[in-house]
């Protein structure tokens, strides 16, 4: 049985490796040589994936929902709230981009080819199906029909993959739209060129500001949808122990008189939303002044190094404390420490782009400094930080420890009184022990971790919500050119993006525990 | 225990990330803005992980043999003979490779900068160094200082994989030998340009093909030399059971009365010389005639439909055996399985790259139907390959089986005579069952082996050797254009020919197995 599941693994794995591995060809060929295949080819291929993915995904509901042994587990660490909840917000941004993609290719309707205004209502099909059935089914465990599950969750993460992979390298869009745009301005200085241009400016002015703004959201649901399906597909065939069913309820969360970490928390929050807005607002101006760029740096350079310490000093205490180690396997947390490690990379890939890009053009400028700077403390963060997240997750929570300390629950007899008294005694104990009497390093730990909590929603917000100063300033864009920057930087964003998601996950996991 | 083993690993993976991370910057920023940071750049940061890694090895060689009990263990499974020959082998090549590019700058030095001649020999240190310590330290499992081993290791690995990241993107020398030749035939058709010419025209023709010949094979180094590492860091701090010390000697390799696979494999080894022996000889030459390409892809289109099928029949026969699964954990099969996959992506590739150019250029010609066969038959070659291989793997070992069933062996006691008899029995009786008696499964099983191992070994000589007709042929090249095919070729290739040999190793341990 172990065998033929990990034969199934294999072959379905092969399978979206194949599949991949074709798509990456194609979208290669385009970039390389543009005569021979074209951007219409690759959607062509990506058309006929996202049909097959889409017969497969209500295949799948109807044959589960038909029968009724088909899963009989859920596996209750998979899908928490906050990635399904992300799983909506960013498919319906992308829906909503894929609208606004409609109305300006309408709007341009006399010179783009007929292809082109089909495959943004096909996406929205296939991308408002995808997520329903993901919001409804992240969490089974399936019996029946393994293989066949298999390749099918396999297929639709290797489309996924693809569209995220066309999503960071394809710019076609946005050349476009910039070559539009300093065509108006030719227009407007009395030089006509024969550029396809808008029917009607304001609206097109939308539809274009829209896209640009919804671009990241439609990178981060792909990468969303492959990590579900990649754990939906990991748990195909497996079987839960029945006691593990009702899962022990997490406590909920309450403050427990921590003040100094929410405070500091909180400031920075409103710090980081004041020059978000600032920001936005210069940047629906046709460029945006130096000094948004130097204050948004300034700030990122004095969060970044509060933070450093917040997670040497939870490190620190980490060590220090006499909290059992959890040692079992965990599947569910090895995968958070893997995606952990790998949306990491994000960020920390563009910071060593720029201080490349820095240190060979030797500015002078206070604003290319803040940048040098803001880039190394970038990268000090991450490793803090995942340290800190890592060494914590490995530790068992107390509540859990608190009510697993208790005698093995015995099923129940009709004992005597007297060990009904004594059981009451040491559940009011547990309680006593585990909320009442924090001590300073139990506080310490939550103060920290509210702290990063609240400063990690900050540097999540900004990025998340459209302010990419990374490729406004312009440095590292002249530095490498506009086609490989762009892609650095929409390889790197919603990486950071989704590692900032991950992060509160996991302290928000260590705030409890603590 | 466990969590510091953890913490170290965690902590030196981030360095070594963090090394690859600054190094890909670099070379991509060489990439992309040639004038800000240029390929010496690139070489001096190389040389200074590079010393760095040096001062590091030594250290980590005379602190083990200074103390006697920092390496308490040695892992049997680490570094088999084939790992450290080819070691040796591409280790000797790739020092050959640099007194050629000694040679081919000293002839050029009127036209060469200072740093330029400073390189080459500290490469040849490295690498003589690293080989030494890596040949004798490989199966080290060290037990002091692991947190320093750890970083030590990494920043070695780091160094090796930013080697081989370099050398399948700089295709710099390459383009200078073929400017150089270009030149030369101007020079002769009486148009002096002042390029960089050779001082003597026959020796630097010496250079200049052992350079092309050897450049594979530096690759190939580095990508072994991390997967040594990998496993050295992998083995540190590891305690290994006592009992498990010497380890079951595998039984010797007889042939068993297998007679179709061998022949078969035979003429295929044969055909295969003399294909390359052929091709060789066109290569000298300045250009290779047409009708050589088709023989050697209509020999691939013919011998890996074969294989595909041995492969195929030899999974159905696994299936219908009724050999034991061995389902325990075992951290080197899980190794083997990861690189067989892992390499199984430079050819597979490879041909998708083909497979899109060619059906994206519609051409008529037979030669590249041939390739497009040649490429499809690659890729289901490699997905069924690798099924039997893994499938083959979890078997358990026939001969394994046989003494491990035996009544455990217990300490020599003064026993009776009869018990001796009995044991002196029943090891004849294991014999006659695990050597006379082959069933018919087992008896093809070892012919398909053998068949597929002599296969491997073919495929594995051509481009090991220097014949690239991906590179030759110009149809993918001019599809690319000549720096992005480069990359592909480079990526995949060496990866190809590690994924032959890592192909060959397991298909022994299957024969001795069946």
């Amino acid at each position: 049985d172990l065998q033929a599941q990990k034969a199934g693994q294999l072959f379905s794995g092969l399978l979206a490796l194949n599949v991949v591995f074709l798509g990456s060809a194609f979208i290669c060929s385009m970039i390389f040589n543009n005569v021979a295949v074209t951007l219409e080819d690759v959607w062509l291929l990506l058309v006929v994936l996202k049909v097959l993915s889409l017969l497969w995904l209500l295949y799948y509901v109807a044959s589960t929902t038909r029968r009724a042994h088909a899963v009989l587990y859920r596996d209750p660490h998979a899908g928490p709230i906050w990635v399904r909840g992300s799983l909506v917000l960013f498919g319906s941004c992308t829906i909503f981009l894929n609208i606004f993609r409609v109305g300006y290719n309408v709007s341009h309707v006399h010179c783009k080819s007929q292809l082109e205004l089909v495959f943004p209502p096909i996406e929205i099909v296939f991308i408002s199906i995808q997520t329903w059935v993901l919001w409804k089914h992240c969490k089974d465990c399936v019996q029946v029909q393994t293989n066949l599950t298999r390749c099918g969750l396999m297929l639709t993460l290797a489309t996924n993959l693809l569209l995220w992979v066309l999503a960071i390298t394809n710019d076609s869009m946005h050349h476009e739209i910039e070559a539009e745009l300093s065509a108006l301005m030719e227009k407007f200085s009395g030089n006509e060129t024969n550029t396809c241009l808008c029917l009607n400016v304001t609206v097109c002015e939308v539809f274009r500001r829209g896209y640009l703004l919804l671009y990241p959201f439609s990178t981060e649901y792909c990468l969303v949808c492959c990590a579900v399906l990649f754990v939906m597909w990991k748990n195909v065939g497996r079987c839960l122990a029945p006691h593990a069913g009702p899962h022990p309820s997490t406590p909920p969360f309450r403050l427990h008189g921590a003040i100094f970490g929410p405070l500091l928390g909180m400031l920075a929050l409103v710090a980081g939303v004041c020059i978000f807005v600032l920001f936005q607002i210069q940047a629906s101006g046709p460029a945006i002044a130096h000094q948004y760029f130097t204050l948004y740096y300034a700030f990122c350079a004095a969060i970044l190094p509060a933070m450093t310490l917040a997670c040497l000093v939870g490190t620190a205490i980490h060590g220090l404390e006499e909290r059992e180690l959890d040692t079992l396997k965990n599947p569910t947390r090895s995968l958070d420490v893997v995606l952990l490690m790998g949306a990491a990379l994000g960020q920390v890939g563009i910071a060593y782009f720029s201080i490349v890009a820095i240190v060979a053009t030797h500015p002078q400028e206070l604003l290319n400094r803040l940048i040098l700077a803001y880039s190394l403390l970038l990268i000090l963060q991450h490793i803090t930080q995942n340290l800190f997240i890592i060494e914590g997750l490995h530790r068992r929570p107390v509540w859990e420890a608190a009510l697993q300390g208790k005698p093995e629950a015995e099923p129940p007899r009709r004992g005597s009184l007297l060990e009904l008294g004594q059981s009451l005694q040491w559940a009011s104990l547990a309680y006593i022990h585990s909320y009442s009497h924090l001590n300073w390093k139990r506080r310490a730990l939550k103060e920290i971790s509210l702290f990063l909590i609240l400063c990690n929603i900050t540097l999540w917000m900004m990025p998340a919500f459209g302010m990419h100063p990374e490729f406004e300033n312009g440095l590292e864009k002249d530095f490498y050119g506009y086609g490989t920057w762009f892609t650095i930087v929409n390889f790197g964003l919603p990486l950071g993006v989704f590692y900032r998601m991950h992060s509160v996950g996991g302290l928000v996991e260590l705030y409890l525990g603590a």
